[in-house]
């Protein structure tokens, strides 16, 4: 890729339109100039490269065909829409992409018309597609066309599967690409993977797929009966019966997803047919990039790299802290040689929060149940039900695809569950979409759950640990995504008291009540006022719930101001439930929040994100010397 | 089935050890009895009768052959498990069934260990299933067996979707029961369920049934032998590819569900066969009592019936008011009428929230989504997208399904779907799994969401009409099961000032701050009390979010006490946003609570329940009273 020292075509190329002026013949050439920008630009501007890199040539085919915006393009999860962003008009400002202030990582329909629908968590696409399908039905507008793009990954999802249903039984007008990289962030697992890749791999596939594909170079007017002739001659050429068929779709496939010119021919004449119609295309993540065509994984979202060789540069983190992520791997390893029933659940993020510590030493004891958050709650419920010891690692903002099932199935029966709610707070350049900012307030509501949130890694190591030794009820511990703040952090682990806090630092005046990581801030803060001679107290609450209400009516007593600080919303977290303690117990006391606000917050690095919501040592010093 | 005068039989059965000691041939007598025993207990405590009647004969045949409780045995929803609670301990107090400190109407684990797996909502079965099959496999315990069994509407849940795909794609040792009575509450809807119609509707299904079910009867060793074989042979015997064979399971059946001797045969078969295994059964739901047959969605629950008859027996509410659901169906009709954007969406619920009233006119307008509650909440997104007017309605307990739906594509995007959350509150009978009890608190954490509650039937016209004229964002409207309390209920229709609470009667010292229904015992309390001399004041804050701040300013400067009054728990909801607001703000009130507490709440009537918590007019004198 690299030999492309110039950008001929996509330097014609602003919006669509552009593109629809040139010749089918000239979109491969096309496709590897966008490909070579995208791995030129992401090489020293972190991205999702592999996603990107892996749908450059249907990218181009659909806006070659299709007429964006006013036909609706929707991207599931959307950090495949990198390309789509490109030739979008967002070509100039790619370079500020997932920057504080620059242009979202993921669609995001503010940004641009051509985003029909913003997307960031996994499955949403088919719904809103069909949504969109169904308004232009009752507009009586024939022309619209809809189209949802979705990973083999995503497509395992449960709602996708309801999109499904219910677009198949109304034989909805819209067309799926289902996107087969056979991965989504891990290697992609379950029954649905198992059998694309049997209709991948099978020889009568492959023996009708050149045929089909000849068949359907031929004019419109074969196209046309080809329709008429409907799902029964299809039927014949292709499969029997198709799971996708069974679901009402007309299944089309197996194309391979980088050849321009037959994803152009196919879509087009796709695009004159009626009914929901799923395209199934082969494509590789990482495609162009050597590298990241070999390691899929690692160059999922790769950090910088040579743009060149594709060699990932790593950053020099000798003496730094461990990543929480590793902290909880390394624990839970140590935790099942303790006992062999503690079992390990993740909705497809085994690398992400790095259960392959432990499946690399106990394969059979870690569960990699697919982007599936409902399923695995009530899997984790069913193993806790059994006398097993659940670890459920789901990050915070995919955990609000399975709070019925920590209500309904877990905490009301009281099955001891430990969920691990990784990527807690705010996660940085993912934005809005995958902040962790509901989860302290969701959970809180449930009764009977334990809630902790520890403030470096030994306290994860505490909390782990206490969570295991329990066991009488569900008990959530939240950390954030990225580095902690020890480098000697594998202490001897130690059961903690439960709903007790820890004062950290006796002052007077005021209390500091922190939650979490944040309260390192608070201890610097803290330090830094101390030489001017404020000395408040510092307490790290350590458990959201239960309450320590001791040590609030202890602090009440001895303060005039309270100041909560929570990496979460304001409302229903930490500061609402010290509120009601105070409120209803008329304590003599005022109280002041650090928190994130009752507001969406956007992407960016989470140094800027901090300094924006006063979570930064500055803003901690600011509202702390302000209530003396 | 009214010829039978006693139990011969049933008498003899206390527990499944007592059935296995019957011949197969007694089977279809017990059958019978259970099935009149049902029927007659039902007729005057009212309950889910249509499911529970359609699975009798399965529930025999399930406890015949395996060995429960050592099998673990999951009923999917679990209301169609009236046979099992009778036959295993329950049967002299299932006169108590669904009434307050009686026995549950679902399946619960501290009811019996025979309920291996509490249940309510629908499509967790198998993923809780596969959990306690894992657990099994880890333990080395190859004789336990594992029995899902599951409903065609719960199977169309994107839950049971994703635990299929785990378990077929692990060939995980289960065997799902298919329950196929082509109905779920309303009538059965998507592709999935147009599916099992042409699986049992197919000549060449009909055709090899009945060689299959031979084949069956043939001794262990050739069912050995068919083991061996596996899915080659049967694939060829019944389906080339059969959806539930993609997915990984082997596919038997469809059986017919009521013929209790075969189904021993071909459960006693099963049994044998490793790997996960799907049993398709034919059902009638409402089986025996002829009107429930030719009716089932008006006796999925009948209410009072006459045992012989089958006659509902239909109370005489002349001049009582409407349900807030009717109040909600008549009053979409008339917003429809107003515009044609103006579309209704159900996750199958259309007949319980009253979508019906709107679709027998605009049957094209209103999208009943099948049980699907992810998918339903972006759906409405698209819509809303593109200009239309969603009113999604959900039950509040099956919102939680949707909540990171509501967050992530609704919320996020300020696409102004319109929320309607039916069964908030204390729902009464079906305890627990339905209660309404979280939906202030997990909602209210969800930025720029407008949250509403009427007091009565006008004020639900109201909140619709202003929702449709807002627009702006998204709005929840949340109103609880059954009546309310106008008979002179369609009033016009006004726009309410968002955020706007409303005084109804101006006292002093404390302020009654209500929301939604429960503030009309609130006004029947004050008028008790008025009486004997104390005149708080009333204020009904109609709108959860955004707090009326002017009203509480005003409030805070004239009384003491501040007494909050939610249908909803304590922690996070009215009470909460009330204490922040106090704390934060210092203002000089002091602040007591009506709301449910951080615990679960049983089922039983709505009085009894209303009592416990304090809901009551008594016990809202009680508290307003002893604040003075």
């Amino acid at each position: 890729m690299a030999d492309i020292a110039t950008y001929t075509l996509l330097d014609t190329v602003k919006f669509p339109e552009d593109i629809r002026k040139l010749s089918i013949a000239q979109l491969p050439q096309l496709s590897n100039e966008l490909r070579q920008f995208i791995i030129t630009q992401s090489a020293n501007n972190a991205g999702h490269l592999g996603a990107s890199l892996g749908t450059v040539e249907i990218t181009v085919a659909l806006h070659y065909v299709f007429d964006t915006p006013n036909d609706k393009l929707v991207w599931d999860v959307g950090h495949q829409a990198y390309a789509h962003k490109i030739i979008t008009g967002r070509k100039e400002n790619f370079s500020s992409n997932r920057k504080y202030k620059g242009i979202s990582g993921f669609p995001k329909m503010t940004e641009s018309v051509y985003d029909a629908f913003g997307t960031g968590h996994a499955s949403t696409s088919i719904s809103a597609v069909l949504g969109m399908a169904t308004a232009a039905r009752l507009a009586g507008n024939q022309s619209q066309q809809h189209i949802a793009v979705i990973g083999d990954g995503a497509m395992g999802g449960g709602m996708a599967f309801e999109a499904m249903n219910q677009a198949g039984g109304e034989q909805a007008n819209m067309l799926v690409i289902l996107n087969d990289n056979r991965i989504a962030i891990d290697e992609n697992v379950g029954a649905m993977s198992q059998y694309l890749l049997k209709i991948t791999s099978s020889k009568s596939y492959n023996r009708v797929k050149k045929g089909l594909w000849e068949f359907f170079n031929f004019s419109k007017l074969i196209t046309q009966a080809f329709s008429r002739m409907g799902n029964a001659l299809k039927g014949q050429i292709v499969s029997k019966s198709n799971l996708f068929q069974q679901l009402g779709f007309r299944y089309f496939g197996p194309a391979d997803g980088h050849n321009v010119v037959k994803l152009v021919r196919l879509l087009s004449n796709l695009k004159e047919l009626e009914g929901p119609k799923l395209l199934h295309i082969v494509t590789v993540k990482g495609k162009g990039l050597q590298k990241a065509e070999e390691n899929q994984i690692a160059y999922h979202f790769p950090g910088s790299y040579d743009p060149e060789t594709g060699e990932i540069i790593v950053p020099d983190e000798q003496n730094s802290p461990p990543k929480y992520q590793t902290v909880f791997g390394e624990t839970i390893l140590e935790l099942v040689l303790l006992n062999e029933k503690v079992v390990g659940i993740t909705p497809a993020m085994a690398t992400g929060c790095s259960l392959t510590i432990m499946r690399d030493k106990f394969p059979n004891r870690v569960f990699d149940v697919g982007i599936a958050e409902q399923h695995a709650v009530t899997f984790a419920a069913g193993l806790a039900a059994e006398g097993y010891i659940p670890f459920c690692n789901i990050y915070s903002s995919f955990l609000q695809r399975g709070y019925d099932q920590i209500i309904h199935d877990v905490a009301l029966q009281q099955l001891p569950v430990i969920f691990c709610i990784d990527r807690a707070g705010l996660v940085g350049e993912d934005g809005p979409t995958h902040h962790g900012a509901f989860d302290l307030a969701f959970l809180r509501t449930i009764p009977s759950l334990i809630i902790a949130s520890p403030r470096n890694e030994s306290e994860l190591r505490n909390m782990l640990f206490t969570a295991y030794s329990e066991r009488t009820k569900p008990f959530a511990i939240r950390y954030p995504r990225g580095k902690g703040v020890l480098t000697n952090w594998k202490t001897p682990m130690e059961k903690l008291e439960i709903g007790k806090s820890k004062i950290l630092k006796k002052g007077k005046e005021i209390a500091v009540l922190s939650l979490g990581p944040l309260g390192n801030n608070v201890s610097t803060a803290i330090a830094i006022l101390n030489k001017k001679g404020i000395a408040p107290t510092h307490v790290d609450i350590r458990f959201l719930k239960p309450l320590d209400k001791e040590m609030l009516d202890d602090i009440s007593k001895t303060h005039h101001t309270i100041v909560t600080v929570e990496d979460g919303t304001a409302v229903g977290g930490l500061f609402s439930e010290v509120s009601e303690y105070i409120a209803e117990n008329k304590l003599s006391i005022k109280i002041v929040h650090v928190a994130l606000p009752d507001s969406f917050i956007e992407h960016g690095d989470v140094a800027s994100l901090y300094k924006s919501v006063g979570f930064d040592v500055e803003g901690l010093i600011k509202i702390i010397s302000s209530q003396y």
